[in-house]
């Protein structure tokens, strides 16, 4: 195993990488050119607009000011200036809340670390056991961890009332932290201004009626179950009805349309830069062969025959009954109305009539809204007995791939490559890639899987499936990477002999190998962990896609706008992976305290990049108000769980089995505060109280008297396709910017405040920052 | 291992004990002298009255009319002949839906039966492999079980099947049955009159208000949350707050009350019937020492001095704020407004202001309404370690007790106890009773101890109780008789092996045992099944307490009334005993179906002898509406889970492990179906869905739309002590007899018809059935 110099030498590497991208981040960010990768948030919000044309054409792609260099580094503190309330403002709940996991890690760990330094550190480097081994498989990292501790030795008490210690301290911590976010959550409802998902109700399976169609059967029922007060007698005025229209074939129309008007737009753009010659195109697929003829005529009418074909279509499926599915989007005058309809069931079958809250228009999941309640049952058992498989067996059809791709197996099945393959050249790359690049390919594409199983499970609305995949995506981490990586051998091996051992047997087995196992984990932080999140800021792939759309593609200002990838905080992939960082630091916490100070290096650089790039870059797909926290409060208790099992396995190998006994209660403790904390706070990510609702409407009451709601809600839950020709809005509603309140107007004072700090370097070179419509 | 002669000589001895005590059943209910011990459901309906004094006084207390001897067997037809609608209405849904269990068992295993002796016996009887085997261990009953199948046999295809279709009849069966029992309580639901539950919700863990009363914060919090139009317009006519009272000092003095009422009572009657001297008695503890006084004005002088501290201290608790607990009834003008407040969350911290329908008011448990969430929450952890411990450890008490109350024990903790004990006799008494009787009181206590657990976890209702208790006692089934009886070893024991052992094994190590343990089941089958069945119809213990009473305390015909045990279903106590032979069934129905038919016949006699029962004699406490329905399919599913378990446990040890494979989705799929049906059914007995509420309500507000509903509910959730001097009436309110609806009349018609025709014996004397108002 590795000494302390090995992995000094390896920790100053993966730092001087990390500090490599942190410096070409710092240097390309201050180019103008590159304004629109490093801040597309701001440009998003109407804040930042492109620099003006007046000054020299060097200014407005390169950034001559020196004094900006030195400061090279001033983004960190910038990014820690924003204070939360700002930053929920600016960024949503659910980004300022994400950030605040990794905050979680430091409040954690930091203590931890100092403890286990304080105390384990000495007890077990001075547990001289090592020493009398005359073996070169130890070295000095060793004897700071428990494997230098003599087996049997009171020393041991140490361990265990250090692991009580760091279980009361992690659980502390995680109540504060779930009573502060259910509390940001609660403001956050609170101060919300009106939405429409605050007054409406997604209904499902609507019960199929032979008199009526799903319009007056839905209409009816509401009239005559809800508040026969605010539907029957002002039904045309309070309330109001959307069904859902099932509309592929009209949603392929346009996103042909979509492409043709990208092609339109690109040969507009040809023929403006060069206005001497129109462009010319050929009329076969992608305009590689067939006759030749002119590109923006041919484009136009190709559009206009589209636009009409789709006119067709949309009054096609709008009178066409079948096209109408079971589902639809209920809203109320009030919101506790549309609580109570909410959380109440409608009907005596459970399968029918189903209420639920309405995601965000902009968070809707419209293909998974009229799934019957049999199909969906079934599908979520084949959607878990896939994930067991995903998870157990995936090396087999990845090992027969890899079979497939050596030598003589490709030489079997396709034994006319064989000339080819016996290249020397092809021989080397064969060998050397094929089998790695299998696996690197499935482990790319995973997220991917995960999403469409989560899909296929039917839930409802985009942040649900995002939930669903990070909990498949923990699964698939814990046993394939974190078990997998202590113990030898595929995860369905590790299955196989788990069934076949006592049950008391697997946290031994474990336990045994994990301080083995910490200057490889410790080397995966610093590869995975700290170069990866400096990759993260770095934005390689969208700042070279931005580039080459920006020279090709781009006409408007509108198109540029376009252009910008801003990116989102990737819930589903990324919180599983802090979760595994979580795991490792509870992990070793008592078993190897080495490990812990590079948790806190990966929790605090991983904190200020992402608040870096919430601030200035992501633009999140939706807002859910931090909806979902009790996963993550959830699954850091799994972790903590894991954990304790773990060290009990551990312990009970070191001849001290009967102390051992004395760490039972931990699981059982930690698995009750879990229910405890579920039943206090969890009701604040599902439930709408009916008292916050009542004090809401009676504000609003009182405030808009003469509100036209229905008008309000008239759009609000459209299709998409249904939109007419603006398809390109970046949001179906953004009530954020047309809101008339006055917090908004705070608002942008306040974002602009914090971006002309934040982005203190881009502002001072004189050419950015003075909107024009027109560059580049 | 019994040869098929043993059993069948069992069968018989078992058999013949059961109709002897069937026929002294017979015997004894034609008595007019019992007939308030066989037929108190009817004299509490008051369709049925003492024989009248007229007649001779021979006939008063013995059936002279041979005829009826001769058809002695006929309660069991008279039992059958009520259809289920009547018997719904004359017994209650929790009664009817209860002796479905039994029903449901037959219609379960009547099919599995004749399918496994059509096939699977056969299979099993030409194995021959225990022919070959030359031991007396084995006999005739172990050919027709798996044993005789040699290991590696294709034989085993056909029990593999046969578990397959075994499985999906289980589940078509509870599939239906779950439907059927689900439309029953909804047709209920609908079809039940007025109650006060249908329109009150229990609220708990009110918040403490510094400015206001618990009762007073009730009323402006409801006041503002709900309807403004039910309760503010109107809030002094539609809607009624009833805090509940902390009143335990009050109920002591009751109680004290009640007993010298009993007293007295037993006084008075000594002196009618010797009106010559008056009686006496002695002022110390228990009328054993003491000055003597006249009994009569001693203890009248008693009652009222009590009936003075009891006013004092009512008048004293009604104004005292400290006694009034953190709990209300709230009611409502609607059944709309009662759901909604039942289902929804009131406030946004969702430990305070909880709502739940409120339970009838004879099934409220008061003890339970006030204990904080914290509290709530660390009881029940309590609770569950407790239980894992009674479980697994309640050998550990017995055994020290046992250790104990051997000869040796005794003399070295009692030396002086030496001479008594070397007495010939007693040392046979305490060696042959001492140690089982220690058991055996343990066993009698237990399901008090499993009530008691659950009255301290908190739950508020006596039904939901009873379904706790139920749930813990069939644990303790599970492991302590079921397990307890395959493997040796306390369930201690078995746990630690268990643990050491993979968790494949332990299918394999149980399921090798099943077959051996056949007769031992089928003898337990007809000792615990068949005769306990047979004594619980003949009610010796209510049967002499009777007439004890009636001989010594019973004056007027309201105490012989109360004298009466009718006793009541106790679904604690007998619906886990219910489960235990389905689980036998289910094990054995692959392994060893020469089981079943003791099974069946198990389930046809308990079925007509409980239908006679509920029909006859019980008088429930309280009407839940068969909610326990979803915990009896539970257990049902957990039954079916354990044997597929075991049968794979079973055959992989047979040489057959690759296609034990082929059983893996039989728990897969069957967990499935239980959380489909879950999903399908539970809510139908959770909740109440808007749209029946409002069905409801408005036929309601049509029939009588001038009800003063605050009147009706006024009485309803006052705590019993409150309710002043009538501490006798049975029932808190008893709705059935005091509405006005149509339906009560058909009820009493209907069940009036039923009456004579299932006691036909008892009608066909020319004493019974004339109403009078005093005799005996």
């Amino acid at each position: 195993m590795a000494s302390v110099q090995d992995i000094g030498l390896s920790a100053a590497i993966n730092l001087l990488s990390a500090f490599a991208f942190l410096f070409a981040f710092a240097m390309l960010r201050l180019q103008p050119v590159n304004d629109r990768v490093y801040f597309p948030k701001w440009y998003l919000k109407g804040i930042r607009g492109s620099p003006t044309r007046s000054r020299g054409i060097m200014t407005r792609f390169v950034n001559l000011d020196w004094t900006t260099y030195v400061k090279f580094l001033n983004w960190m503190p910038a990014a820690l200036k924003m204070p939360e309330p700002e930053l929920i403002e600016h960024a949503g709940l659910d980004s300022a809340v994400y950030i605040r996991i990794y905050l979680l890690g430091l409040k954690m760990f930091v203590p931890i670390t100092l403890l286990a330094f304080g105390v384990l550190v000495p007890v077990n480097w001075t547990g001289e056991t090592l020493e009398n081994i005359d073996d070169l498989t130890f070295s000095n990292v060793d004897k700071l961890s428990i494997s230098n501790v003599p087996p049997g030795s009171p020393r041991f008490w140490a361990h265990i009332t250090m692991t009580y210690v760091f279980t009361l301290w992690t659980c502390y911590i995680l109540y504060m932290e779930y009573k502060t976010v259910a509390n940001m959550r609660l403001r956050h409802l609170a101060a919300e201004s009106r939405r429409p998902d605050q007054l409406t109700v997604l209904v499902r399976n609507v019960p199929p009626d032979p008199d009526e169609s799903v319009n007056e059967h839905v209409e009816h029922f509401f009239c005559v179950n809800h508040p026969d007060h605010y539907l029957c007698h002002q039904a045309r005025f309070f309330s109001w009805l959307n069904v859902v229209y099932n509309a592929n074939d009209l949603a392929k129309l346009v996103a042909q349309r979509k492409a043709m008007q990208n092609w339109l737009t690109y040969y507009e753009n040809k023929f403006e830069r060069k206005p001497s010659s129109r462009p010319t195109t050929k009329t076969g697929y992608g305009g590689f062969w067939g006759t030749t003829v002119d590109a923006i005529d041919f484009y136009t009418s190709k559009m206009d025959i589209l636009a009409r074909q789709e006119a067709v279509e949309r009054e096609k499926i709008m009178n066409d009954p079948k096209s109408i599915m079971p589902a639809a989007f209920v809203s109320f005058r009030s919101r506790w109305g549309t609580a109570v309809c909410a959380q109440t069931q409608q009907c005596h079958n459970p399968t029918i009539w189903l209420t639920e809250w309405a995601p965000e228009p902009r968070d809707v999941f419209w293909d998974n809204l009229a799934i019957p309640y049999v199909e969906l049952s079934i599908r979520r058992l084949l959607t878990t007995v896939a994930l067991f498989f995903l998870i157990f067996c995936f090396m087999i059809p990845i090992a027969f791939v890899q079979s497939l791709a050596n030598l003589e197996g490709i030489q079997k099945v396709l034994p006319f490559l064989k000339p080819v393959i016996e290249m020397k050249t092809v021989k080397s790359v064969i060998q050397g890639f094929l089998p790695g690049i299998a696996l690197k390919i499935f482990l790319i594409i995973l997220p991917t899987i995960l999403m469409t199983m989560s899909q296929i499970e039917g839930y409802t609305s985009l942040s649900y499936l995002d939930r669903r995949s990070a909990e498949k995506y923990f699964w698939f981490i814990i046993v394939n990477v974190f078990l997998g990586s202590i113990i030898t051998g595929t995860a369905f091996q590790q299955l196989k002999s788990f069934l076949e051992q006592p049950p008391t047997e697997i946290p031994k087995t474990v336990g045994v190998s994990i301080p083995m196992k910490a200057t490889f984990f410790i080397t995966y932080i610093m590869v995975d962990g700290w170069a990866g999140i400096a990759a993260e800021i770095l934005r390689v792939v969208p700042l070279v896609i931005f580039h080459l759309k920006n020279t090709f593609l781009v006409k408007t200002e509108q198109d540029r706008q376009q252009a910008m990838d801003p990116g989102h905080l990737d819930f589903a992939t990324s919180e599983p992976r802090i979760q595994f960082y979580f795991l490792l630091g509870l992990v070793y916490a008592a078993v190897a305290p080495i490990l812990l100070p590079f948790i806190i290096v990966f929790f605090a650089f991983a904190y200020v990049v992402f608040r870096h790039q919430v601030i200035n870059v992501y633009d999140q797909k939706y807002e859910s108000g931090a909806r979902y926290w009790p996963d993550v409060h959830r699954r850091l208790i799994i972790c903590l769980i894991i954990s304790q099992l773990l060290m009990m396995g551990l312990l009970s190998t070191k001849k001290f089995a009967k102390v051992t006994a004395l760490l039972l209660p931990q699981p059982i403790l930690t698995f009750w505060f879990y229910r405890y904390c579920a039943g206090r706070f969890e009701s604040a990510f599902s439930k709408f109280p009916l008292q916050e609702a009542m004090v809401k409407d009676t504000l609003e009451k009182a405030t808009e008297p003469n509100l036209n709601l229905k008008e309000y809600l008239k759009e609000a839950y459209v299709h998409p396709v249904f939109k007419g020709n603006d398809f390109d809005r970046p949001r179906a509603v953004d009530e954020e910017e047309s809101n008339p309140l006055v917090r908004t107007k705070r608002t942008s004072q306040g974002t602009t405040r914090y971006n002309s700090e934040a982005s203190s370097s881009a502002t001072a070179t004189p050419v950015a920052n003075t909107g024009s419509p027109r560059l580049m």
